[in-house]
């Protein structure tokens, strides 16, 4: 019988969670201040107000339920989301507020959506080993995760002089090979084909359809919310950049899903994790991008890199290296990634007026690629081998993609 | 065994929307280019931003989810509408620039909130034809309806000097006698009662809820954004009034709903169909608006009829004139436009100081009708006859309403 | 036969409905107007437009999907909450604007998003009674309680000159207690245990944390969408503590239910309840936080309470006062709102330079909180009398948290 039960959590997950909150509320007792004068930089209170609010609904409700589409699945997707999200940025709040600033870290609307950008690195790790994993091992994951991008990001910003902007947006890059690392870590043997109840129904579909609609409409303010609005246009740039491109990747998306089935039937996650494409790739080479027509065209070329991969490159994934993705981190986030960095690259070569300043930023650039890409993979796999520990307590292989691990569910007991 | 099948779609919807896409990039790289001034009449980027995604919410979450009430067929209402949507406004904003700019189009919030609106009026045709059309049929309806809608604009804007904000308000009057139109050329020989799969139940109704409360709660935005806010108090006096016609529509569509029962009971779809009529009332008569109870009695009145309408004029329709509206767009969005034209009429009568004005306004008033309904139903006549030919390969009446039919569901098929 | 139907509302709801509406109308028909002047005070129309609507959202999409969990509830909870609130929001527009102004009642942004804060304090008074009323009660309820708030807050700000926002504050305080009353008198012999259909299941509980996460992330604006913004940096710290107080309370709301299960699962609707605690609690208080960690040890004091309240004592209030209270208002918005209260006491005699000011505010606000509760246990207990009355037909305790009573279901009866 014993096996059957998943191992309880209430000896870890509690005390877990209320240490480190307590620890956060005294970090933020002694080094945390709130922002006396809101109106920094012609920045006032009203104008970044509603971009905060918009990268909320992507970080709590856009990946909470873009995570939802196992049929079994739901309230863990949402609500360790949450959890998650929730610790990861009061520790990036902590974390990005360390250096630059002298004296206490002063909490501004600004910090706190830096930090939610942070976190949504950790939640694109997370989208690799959602349903293998407890909320323990999450909450430890989004830790360890932030602590590596932020540091990645400080790397990049004092030694190679990347900007804040450019240095954030590499979040999807990160997030994605550190998920891979980690997926690959947490391999269970015996899994090859899929889990017993990793499968989605209409509704769980349709709720998954939810957040991604969510994430795929915020994303134009997910790219432009940090963009520096002192220059006059250029968040406007950004936008229309994102819109477009996202606009172009959903519909690349579809009809490359479509191609690809013998009876041109489109697959519903499949699409959901590629219509993000063209905004993920914008997002990294957005302080590059200046016409519209490059922004589409990054969105098309993303879109179909997403699809082609999420459709071969998954299943060889799978069976070649053993990296089982539950959301297809890589061709949704890793990819795109990549191909935004490669057009960013392009893009400033071609705008460089002098071959020296074009192989300057070229080299800048490259190395600002491997940076990110040797910290992310390290910190995974470091990550991954400390929670694969026995102390974690990791559910079985037939208590995966199951709410019931987790969930107090009285009236079905009863009903037996 | 054949017939039992829906005709693949692999070999039109991809090559249609991969070709659509390049020519649309095509298109905007000769012919757009994104605003370099964003603050342009006095309008920062920032105070037009929340409206932008305000209608953006609308279009993609609140349109897609207020489409799912039929029991299976979540997954095609949202991801369709979306891909509509997308391919609809790309197209509008192409269209939109043509004629008033020399050079090349301009992006900006504005031109894209301009196209949205276009897109909305596609969308209230497509509510009519919604799960009896394949999405070949929807991208090439809404490709054709913004094409007429904007058409219809331009007539009315150059030859009537009518207003933009005017001009564009009457989208719901044009779309719904184009989705009228459209659904009586499609008419399909014995379905005089209803489709097999055209049902809802409890979780299909609370998602379309979830759509109709946006479209609902934003409506106030989608009649305010191109709201000149250059005359104080105009956008605000906009706001309140759809604000409060709502309000009144959403308790007079509910009582009527009740009243129409023999019990007393509410019929969910017919609420979720007229609580938005005040606000399209409203919408249509926007700048003759002035008071408070103005905009009420104009969303009572909308309600009254739209609920009406519902009960009794969609099954008359639907046996005397052969017209299988979906959605009820003619109660929802065309009776209570019509109702919203002749408000807008009566306001502005009353508030001239002298009888030719009046008259002259009249004229101008009702020829802009008479163009718009021509222009509709003519337009929607041609598209409907195009879209009837046996090229598009439209779902066999068993199959319409069916998800199945479109969407890959490996898991389904693997447990039988 | 007949006892297994519930009565019905046709003679009931609709002519309510109607009859309340036509005398909104008229009363906005004479006493209101829509401001000329949009920019009063430095508050510009953009500025507040998306905090309106980020309480719009609250209201109408946050409480009714909150209140979705009992399996076949979600067409009322969703539907009668937007009856509710929109009846209560026009009732709550002219009360509102009664006393202060002089001449017609002006409508602007500011005066609708005050009549929704009145409404929500309504909305949570029906989370006690939720499921065992008829809309014709709620309705009811809701403009009984309204009048009573205004009321209160009418008391206390000319009596004890307390200010709008921390007078407008207490409406978790009032609501809960209002609702306690009504829930105490509505007690139905042999309910002692649970309601027939009183359950959740994996998509309501699902559709109940899309309503809960907006309350969530929303309660932000909430909190800070009357505080005055002409001191700087005020409103940006109501955000900021609320924000922080949030993140606590989701913590330590898991970590608490988890804690409680003998197996460390979480309850679902338990953590729902309980993560709005903090917000819930900084609201109340949100005048004397100036810290963020006293804005988190708030909100993690709140959690625990609410936590170990929704754990003993709703089936300790159940057993000993006959209270059934649906969505445990008292631990998840009257003891926050308590703490709250406490909090903002010991908050403000700190900041106290002598003694004679401190004593004098502890007087000051130990008399508002006991007219809080007097007026609404008093006006809670006349209306649950009034509506205990035949004439409103309340369901039958086996129709309880069903659909079935009030709802049309067309192709449900055929099926049979």
């Amino acid at each position: 019988m014993a096996p059957r039960y998943a191992p309880s959590l209430r000896s870890r997950l509690a005390p877990l969670l209320l240490c480190l909150q307590t620890s956060f509320i005294v970090l933020f007792c002694f080094f945390t201040e709130i922002q006396k004068n809101s109106n920094i930089r012609g920045e006032t209170f009203s104008s970044i107000y509603p971009g905060f609010q918009d990268v909320n609904v992507m970080l709590f409700l856009g990946f909470g339920f873009f995570f939802t589409f196992p049929v079994r699945y739901g309230f863990s997707a949402t609500a360790f989301t949450l959890l998650v999200a929730v610790v990861a940025t009061q520790w990036g709040i902590i974390l990005n507020g360390l250096e630059p600033h002298r004296g206490k870290i002063k909490i501004s609307l600004k910090s706190l959506v830096e930090a939610e950008l942070c976190t949504a690195s950790a939640m694109i790790s997370i989208a690799a080993v959602q349903g293998k994993t407890n909320p323990v091992q999450l909450v430890l994951i989004s830790l360890l995760e932030v602590s590596g991008f932020i540091l990645n990001k400080w790397v990049l910003q004092s030694l190679l002089k990347v900007s804040l902007l450019n240095s954030i947006m590499l979040l999807h890059i990160f997030g994605s090979f550190f998920g891979l690392l980690l997926t690959w870590v947490f391999y269970r043997k015996g899994c090859e084909l899929q889990f017993e109840k990793e499968k989605y129904d209409q509704k769980s579909g349709l709720f998954s359809m939810l957040g991604t609609l969510f994430l795929w409409m915020y994303l134009p303010t997910f790219n432009s919310v940090l963009v520096d609005d002192r220059i006059p246009g250029r968040k406007l740039k950004a936008v229309c950049s994102t819109y477009l491109a996202l606009a172009v990747s959903a519909v690349t998306a579809a009809s490359m899903s479509s191609l690809c089935h013998p009876r041109g039937k489109v697959n519903m996650t499949q699409m959901q994790q590629c219509i993000l494409a063209g905004g993920v790739a914008v997002g990294v080479s957005v302080s590059g991008v200046q016409h519209p027509w490059e922004a589409m065209t990054i969105g098309f070329t993303a879109a179909v890199i997403a699809t082609i991969g999420h459709q071969y490159l998954q299943t060889q994934m799978l069976h070649g290296f053993q990296c089982h993705d539950t959301c297809a981190t890589l061709s949704s986030f890793g990819l795109p990634g990549l191909l935004g960095w490669v057009a960013h690259l392009l893009l400033e070569i071609r705008d460089c007026d002098d071959q020296t300043t074009a192989i300057r930023f070229a080299v800048f650039h490259i190395c600002s690629l491997l940076i990110t890409i040797a910290l992310s993979l390290s910190t995974g796999l470091i990550t991954g081998l400390l929670l694969k520990l026995e102390v974690c307590r990791r559910p079985p292989d037939n208590k995966c993609f199951d709410d019931q691990v987790y969930w107090e569910f009285p009236h079905l007991a009863e009903r037996k």
